[in-house]
């Protein structure tokens, strides 16, 4: 039987993968990534350069791009396709071929990896490589420290309701608003209504070469990416 | 001018080091790193078969080992080492050599180098590069999905009064206590306070020889060292 694993690839930076990664993806013959239709795939951009000719590519296309769909059909429709790509998987795994599945980020970190994981770690062997997360690479593209101490951290989707984004922002010490894209406004008001917009960071595609750091305060014109995040740093650090 | 980097080199695998920690380590005539009275460093372990004869080693010792001093005299006795630290770096940096400090983890996610940074960064030109937090290295080691969808992860600090434990871990999606140590009967029992406990799991020094993962309601008797956290993951994985 093969082995199956879930490698993060990391933020965007081809530097940014770890040395592990970079072997685990030498060694498998089946390589794996998502993509958005229309797209080249963020992860593939990423591993790109390592593909060599005794590389099988299996791409998995989501079959819908946005949560915009009536979301029992969005869940259903993404339910199919990972039992799916779980099955093309599984067939490579039952004839010994090692598959390693890349993941933008951390694979179980809000990454697609985990659905598959799911579906086919009860069944073959899995190993999982941890990948660095946008969070560490925006933070560091800033140059603001997150957290520290006994300070807690927050990491919210800014995908949720205006007023649960409020309530989950509300009192924190530190946070993270994730997935930002056309949410942004929201986001921003959220962290007005907080309190914590003085001291927040926008940055988009952290460690790509598009990247773009600005104050939150001067993104009123700002069209967001899906792959763009708010970094609300905690203030105890400043403190000594 | 020298530069200064903050570098992340991960949880403790070596392999978990990125290309980029790796190539800045090799490039950097200074490396800093921290460690406890009586021990190695842990920072240090991880770039030990990276160090050349060019490199200058600098070893940054805390004058105090925990919180346990009371806390004034803590915080000044650390804010008079960060000082004096930051002056020698300064020294290099002035006489044009680049300095690398390197950090276990991320070097913004509770890491030291926040307070040379804090205290070196308007007089310099930094670079921070990110690394594999303990977080994500103690997920891929157990083998769970950490945070999902529009799930928010509340990471915090062990070290917090129970009260305080039991606040922050209420209600949550998903949760991260990071520093178990000495207080992991405290974070047991606010896990269970607040109906967390039965999925829970106990890392100890994750991607290191020595890692140890075993189920929270499991470790009544586990002498838990700092490097140890729990992991409380989402649900919503487990629904689709």
């Amino acid at each position: 039987m093969g082995t199956l694993f879930g490698v993060g690839v990391g933020p965007g930076d081809p530097e940014l993968m770890t040395v592990k990664a970079q072997r685990v993806i030498a060694s498998c013959p089946v390589i794996v990534y998502f993509a958005a239709r229309r797209s080249r795939g963020n992860s593939f951009a990423v591993i790109d350069s390592l593909i060599e000719e005794h590389h099988q590519l299996l791409r998995l296309t989501y079959p819908v791009t946005t949560e915009a769909v009536e979301p029992t059909t969005y869940e259903q429709r993404m339910a199919d396709f990972y039992d799916e790509s779980a099955a093309t998987i599984a067939d490579h795994l039952e004839s010994d071929r090692d598959v390693a599945v890349v993941c933008e980020g951390d694979p179980f970190f809000y990454g697609s990896y985990m659905y598959i994981h799911q579906r086919l770690a009860g069944r073959f062997p899995t190993e999982v490589v941890p990948g660095i997360t946008s969070v560490s690479a925006a933070s560091a593209a800033a140059g603001r420290p997150l957290v520290s101490k006994n300070e807690t951290l927050t990491i919210l989707s800014g995908v949720l309701p205006p007023d649960q984004l409020k309530e989950a922002m509300s009192g924190v010490d530190a946070a993270v608003v994730m997935k930002v894209g056309r949410n942004l406004s929201a986001v921003r008001d959220a962290a007005q209504a907080c309190g914590l917009a003085e001291g927040a960071v926008y940055v988009e595609r952290a460690s790509c070469q598009e990247q773009r750091v600005m104050p939150l305060l001067e993104t009123g014109d700002v069209d967001a990416p899906y792959f763009s995040l708010v970094l609300i740093p905690g203030t105890h650090i400043t403190g000594k």
